[in-house]
């Protein structure tokens, strides 16, 4: 029986989310996945991999790409801005690498569905590093969202962000001992059949896996860090 | 120039909305209008119709209908849930003709079009005499979805719904200024080829023409006022 929501991407937080929420806290979640034109639409398969494994249906996949000109402002989707390396979204509180709007869209898009569902919890996996490039991760923005569903005179859906104040080695050390295999788990921006190396997400997350002491086990075609 | 964003369904509130953008205040909205697996989509063509008719462009249909279970507890949307009569509404705070969370998908996703596009604006034909069974009309719930998009650090958005403290009648008479023909909107949620006469938005149709003292130019099945 469905109890929750979790946004799932295939990225290492939201799978890491995903384990956390069956394994720890023992949810039943249903789990939406969105394509929006991204060019690493690549990750989606691993949202569908860990979604299987651990059993958690039904499994939703919204495809917003048709409509990804309303993108187009994003170095993620646009095809005349190039992804950027990590030296050139450092310092910049709004990076190319921004995708307009996603996560209000993604929440959005999911309170309906707890609605519809009739469970009051949505889960995604903002961690405390995506806050200086992106004001959609942030707690503060988390509270605004609630309190805009707070007002649904029925069925108020409550967003949750269990991981808001973790850095991501803090959740990479989470995923491990819960056994999550992050080989399953998707990051690079560039979406090709190794990892960049370069780009913002790779380099944290190669970050993230030396400061943790392991070696990440995706291919990369360089490791940056 | 493009300069806001309007969202635009076909019905008299949003498509007086346009008229009003362009005649009155002389701006020049690109428009959006939304396909949700609503029963009465046939409205959309009306959208095209006006904003064909008042020089808009670009106008964005984003179809979200392949996606409609994530609406299935309305009525106005399930296969499952006839649409209601009015008597049948009439003081339910939420009634089954209550979207889950619409208008905080359309207002996300044209946020994100504004952004895209460069403009700060984004109007929409939120008014009065929804409000008894909305809580996504209100002029609360619209200061909240405000204060999320403040947070925005590059580009924020702000949106506005001209018509909040306007009765339906209110509209109708800005409208008939305007020189909206009302024959080109539609609002019954049956979606036949003649509005039914009975559901809410027909009776609120009906008497809002009645209070001014016209007659709609639609074809009804009946007239229930």
């Amino acid at each position: 029986m469905v109890d929750c929501i979790a946004i799932v991407s295939g990225g290492m937080d939201s799978v890491t989310l995903l384990h956390y929420l069956v394994k720890t806290q023992k949810r039943s979640p249903a789990v939406l996945t969105f394509l929006y034109g991204q060019k690493h639409a690549r990750e989606v398969q691993f949202a569908q991999h860990n979604a299987d494994l651990l059993g958690c249906q039904p499994h939703q996949i919204i495809d917003l790409s048709p409509f990804k000109s309303i993108f187009d402002a994003s170095a993620l989707v646009s095809d005349h801005i190039a992804i950027p390396q990590m030296a050139a979204v450092q310092g910049d509180p709004q990076p190319a690498t921004y995708v307009p709007n996603r996560n209000m869209i993604f929440l959005s898009l999911a309170a309906a569905y707890a609605e519809t569902l009739g469970v009051a919890d949505v889960f995604y996996g903002a961690q405390r590093h995506d806050m200086y490039g992106y004001w959609d991760t942030t707690a503060e923005f988390l509270e605004r969202v609630n309190s805009v569903f707070a007002l649904n005179r029925k069925t108020p859906v409550r967003i949750a962000a269990p991981f808001v104040d973790y850095s991501k080695a803090d959740i990479l050390r989470t995923g491990l001992t819960l056994g999550v295999d992050y080989s399953t788990t998707w990051s690079c921006y560039r979406g090709q059949d190794a990892a960049c190396g370069e780009c913002p997400t790779c380099a944290e997350r190669l970050a993230a896996f030396k400061e943790v002491g392991i070696e990440d086990p995706l291919p990369y075609v360089r490791r940056s860090t």
